[in-house]
């Protein structure tokens, strides 16, 4: 994580941010929040530490009370820095002490919180060696909606983010594929993805052929064939926000097969973005998705969920899963990315970022949907 | 963290390693350990996953059973090409299944586990829930010397670092600082890093001036005038392994109060070094290189401990600092890196990485410590 959000946003709007989110711990019975360096640091102040290391730095929210920013003093002048930073107080702790210490004195002693998903271990144990009668749930589990609803503005720049992943996939379409090894096409989509104002590129997938089939198969020296199906994943971070999405091409002519299975894997992909509408569950557009594969008779070849949140991460929540029940609200963005994979032959997946309108949901992305060819 | 170990290192090593890890955490009281993805899990496996994300991927060892890796079933075919697979088993689970139950059958359900610093606090939480008997320490404080001893082929891999570095600083001693921003510098020693083989760079601080008296400032846009002190800090991983060298280069002429500043801090890194051998507790290093700055009266302006230790991290245990009894053992590869930081005006630090001999220390960067004058 290397990204920061862009000067777009104020002391202000992390002030309201910080305030929202100790109004949400509260209303959820938490006695406060404890966020650590990463996404939710970000979104919440727009700091990030230049490197996270084993010296804690941790945001403390708590109701009623003025955030607290714990940080080494070695990072304090970096953290004075941060647009947020008028919006908070600095405590800084020297080596030698103990961080835990500090930070317990900033909380009550006994109680729930909540505490960023990413914070590492040690520091957990160490609150909780600090503080043995308070207890802890993942700001996930506790609070999973804090950050999933974006504003007008976040929402302007994850339509921009979406926008440069779109104009990759119009030139990528353009390179040549068979002959050239998946790893040289991934080098171009990265180098698009930068070209087109991203600052930071999380994922350039390239599964030709049967390591199409493999969803998390990254790219390889496997030469691309012509014959070939081959699923293009790609996104990153451009002014803080996320892009992902998915459009599966093939080297010359398709057979009825790869067609049809191409097909389905559309039809699926409109079916989940159709069941997309304010107070509609997030598993009905998992079930919608699945339905028209399973119906198809590749249930089996559908081996993850329909999508996840999209931010200032590529990943989060709300995730469209079977069992989420927590209804879609105006301003919520996600993938909706179904895919058929056949083990040791090929695989396809669709995926486009859509955001939840006040009545139906509207793509980020907008390439074609049909099969592409390429060269 | 995308560096990954060289294939220097064979299915054998991971298994010895593994082997030894989970004796360890016998002898320690430990009735296993959890391993997170990061620089453990590769240092156990060679195995890094392509994204850290919500779904649990945890290595558990335990003493007197296989080692199992517990991996997401998307990335489990990634996870099959690491180096170490065939020394372990896959356990692999599926979107919707709790992964917490699924390590929850590996373990005895009671005792204390080690588990990886960086592991997400959310896992954590997940496995006290699933698991309410058993009890936690953090592997830094509990078996903190895991990855300290390096073996023969790793002491190499450090070298090699080292002299990556230090060519690093041979060639951007030749570039012009003065009327260039610290940024464009910073850009120069990231670019002679991967010249010089490194895979990925950690940091590269350009510290000009006032801002050389922020141990932690990173690169900024100040430009460098002639007359600035600038304290040069940069690092990374080559073939998997870390370097990490400080020289304080000047623009021009020093003053004579900055020759004496420099000269002292030199003196200190010396004695620092000097106290380097086996047997030696880790804080002797640093009161010996805090004695030299102390004893001429700038004490207060060297605010962090001496060093810390390298591997496949460039920031580990142990650490060189007031209140670490821990004896050095020959194999421990560290920092020592004193430096003196006035507020407002420069500072100046001088680092180098040593490995503990049977007799004494020896440095992995040689590049000269008097203080260097540039354009």
């Amino acid at each position: 994580m290397t990204g920061s959000t862009p000067a777009l946003f104020t002391a202000a709007d992390y002030r309201a941010r910080m305030e929202r989110a100790a109004r949400s711990a509260a209303d959820a019975g938490l006695a406060g929040l404890l966020v650590a360096p990463g996404p939710d640091m970000v979104w919440l102040t727009g700091y990030t530490p230049t490197a996270v290391t084993e010296r804690l730095t941790v945001l403390v929210l708590t109701p009623g009370q003025d955030p607290v920013l714990v940080v080494p003093t070695l990072e304090a002048p970096d953290a004075e820095h941060a647009v947020g930073a008028s919006a908070l107080t600095l405590r800084d702790w020297t080596d030698g002490k103990d961080p835990y210490d500090v930070t317990a004195a900033l909380l009550d002693g006994r109680g729930r919180f909540g505490i960023s998903d990413n914070t590492w271990a040690m520091h957990l144990l160490g609150l909780q060696r600090a503080l043995p009668d308070t207890s802890y749930a993942s700001l996930t589990d506790a609070l999973p909606m804090l950050r999933a609803v974006k504003d007008a503005a976040e929402l302007e720049l994850l339509a921009a983010a979406g926008a440069a992943a779109d104009a990759t996939f119009e030139e990528i379409r353009k390179v040549p594929f068979a002959g050239r090894r998946e790893s040289d096409v991934g080098h171009d989509l990265a180098g698009l993805l930068r070209r087109f104002g991203h600052s930071q590129v999380d994922f350039t997938i390239v599964g030709s052929g049967p390591n199409g089939a493999n969803p998390h198969h990254e790219v390889g020296d496997r030469v691309i064939e012509r014959g070939d199906m081959v699923v293009l994943d790609f996104g990153g971070l451009k002014d803080g926000y996320g892009s992902d999405t998915t459009r599966t091409v093939h080297v010359g002519e398709p057979t009825e097969e790869e067609r049809r299975v191409h097909d389905i894997v559309r039809e699926a992909q409109e079916a989940g973005y159709q069941a997309v509408r304010p107070g509609v569950a997030c598993q009905e557009v998992d079930r919608a998705a699945r339905a028209v594969i399973t119906d198809a008779g590749y249930g089996e070849y559908f081996i993850h969920r329909t999508g996840h949140g999209i931010g200032v991460t590529t990943h989060e929540p709300p995730y469209m899963i079977e069992g989420e029940e927590q209804p879609l609200v105006p301003g919520m963005c996600f993938s909706v990315e179904p895919g058929i994979y056949l083990p040791g032959r090929f695989g396809v997946r669709i995926e486009d970022i859509v955001t939840v309108t006040e009545d139906g949901g509207r793509r980020l992305n907008n390439t074609t949907r049909d099969v592409v060819i390429v060269d």
